[in-house]
């Protein structure tokens, strides 16, 4: 199954719940919309491609669950349902953009319209949005694979796989098109303190795909690029800013700084719907700060790590000033600096 | 209690067992320097100054246990027995050092002598190493503490506290002596990961000084730097090489050239016996790569984190460019750049 789905024959959201992985595979389902939202905060679902299409079927959730008679009633109950989706995790731009563009639905229809007319048409964007999203996957990992060489070893942030989309995968999306294409590389899975996406979701992917890999800290991918036995470095992004500054998951900026010090190209893998240019440099991107307990509650060795009473800062994400990309690589082709400019450009592209 | 000590009654040596830390404070007794040179392996007791005490005290047990009658047989059975203790660990010189130092005695030593009169004369050198460090340790915390002011936020990695010493410590030492005098300052603790020395380690030393910290994960170290509350950034040493290359634990390159990227300066705290000026370089360095199930051996609320058959690499330490170092704090005084003249000025000085 994807990772995101609708279920048609009950009308509800299904989930993978990530936070089990690699243990257990559980599927939940979800009736509501605040339920979706909650799920979405609490990290049942995560990955800002795979967020945006989970709102979007929360937003068909409200809709088909709203009792109201009429468009200009659902048109309001949909506006709130997508303020409270809205507001489950602040970084991640795909989220907003899924959200309007759901509404653009409800706001442009007909107000004399059938009511189970818009609904249908609802639901039908938040599917068209999540098939979509595997069709854009699988565009960019055709732009990216050629950045990937038989030999290399690439060093990979965080989870950008299929878990992170509906299907596919943005960054790993690309590794694992080079796999399919019988490229023979290696992967360097950064581990991804504190909820270690990496080491948890990557390397569960990587082995189904039958990719070679190791796991490693996130602190020591500064000594493999020292070493000269990195090629290139890749991650996905959660918001770019129109200048190219990058949010991603906390250790992104170190990562890249590392890579350009050592003279290791840093990818960036991202849909254009991750491309925010309203905004003018990461500096207006908000952080997320998660709760303390991530960053304490773990175990070595089986035993606890921090001594009682301790509290710790958690934010989820950093920003990656531009000057550290050597490329985007989006669904309307790889963007190289200048960013601003080319950036507006290949985000155009896609709403000609 | 010391770190490490030397059991008067019962002529053993007594470690601290640091693995156990934070949750459960137990001491650890050794009759064998066989035994010691596992515990150090082990990781039983670690950081470059406490293991350069301990090697020192296991070739007292060495000499102690040794049943030889001649000065010369004593001898070579130290020779054997330092050997051993040597590649307990390869990356930290202050073994070396502290090795070289106690053969140096039986060395220097009178063949004639009564070989019981040398046995004594070994002991009381490791009992000397012990005690000098804890001194040392002081004199540096005198010549760094000027450096942390009222209201900084600072950044350490790893553990260089009481724990990494025979007592008191190193960077954790300027830290503890500035709030002795009084200083109110905020540390951010870089877990320090795989063996979170860290959360387990300094965050405890940190409260039982009553020090106000958060533990973060090592890859947040630059956003917090990005944000400008941090001032500055401390961390010990395993070895320093002559130009002023660090090899430090793993993450030290990563969070050093953040700092850099955002013009905060980075303090290395070590006494002398941790600058090896027979290296020219840091890549001359030994870089120890540990078991991989160091990495992989995690449970996230209480789940283990990578999939059946997951690999990891696990180097222990990375080497910090000396362009990224701002001084070196060490017992005589503060040393700056040019490093390469100025270490050895530093070290002269002790040896003189």
């Amino acid at each position: 199954m994807r990772t995101v789905e609708w279920d048609n024959e009950r009308d509800r959201v299904l989930l993978i719940d990530q936070r089990l992985l690699p243990g257990e595979v559980m599927v939940r389902s979800y009736d509501s919309y605040q339920d979706v939202a909650l799920a979405i905060t609490d990290m049942v679902v995560r990955g800002a491609p795979a967020i945006g299409a989970t709102a979007a079927f929360g937003l068909a959730l409200a809709a088909l669950r709203s009792s109201a008679q009429t468009v200009q009633a659902l048109r309001e109950e949909l506006k709130r349902a997508a303020d409270a989706l809205m507001s489950s995790r602040p970084t991640a731009v795909n989220l907003k953009w899924a959200l309007n563009r759901m509404l653009r639905i409800a706001e442009e229809c007909n107000g004399d319209v059938d009511v189970d007319l818009l609904r249908e048409a609802i639901l039908a964007e938040a599917q068209q949005i999540a098939d979509e999203d595997v069709e854009i996957n699988q565009r960019m990992a055709r732009y990216g694979v050629k950045f990937i060489e038989d030999g290399d070893t690439l060093i990979h942030h965080c989870n950008t796989g299929a878990l992170a989309a509906v299907d596919w995968g943005t960054a790993l999306g690309v590794i694992r098109m080079a796999h399919k294409m019988g490229k023979r590389f290696h992967v360097l899975v950064d581990e991804t303190r504190p909820r270690l996406q990496g080491a948890r979701l990557t390397a569960w992917e990587l082995s189904q795909y039958g990719i070679s890999y190791d796991v490693i800290s996130d602190n020591s991918a500064g000594y493999f690029l020292q070493t000269g036995i990195v090629q290139k470095v890749f991650f996905g992004a959660d918001r770019v800013a129109a200048n190219g500054d990058v949010a991603n998951k906390i250790g992104t900026y170190m990562l890249s700084i590392a890579a350009v010090d050592n003279l290791v190209p840093v990818y960036c893998v991202v849909p254009t719907s991750t491309i925010d240019l309203k905004l003018t440099g990461g500096d207006q991107i908000p952080i997320e700060e998660r709760p303390q307990e991530e960053v304490l509650e773990l175990k070595f060795y089986d035993r606890k790590t921090t001594p009682p009473g301790a509290t710790a800062r958690n934010p989820a994400f950093d920003i990656t000033p531009h000057r550290l990309i050597t490329a985007f690589i989006t669904e309307n082709g790889v963007v190289y600096p200048p960013f601003e400019r080319n950036l507006a450009n290949a985000v155009k592209d896609l709403r000609e």
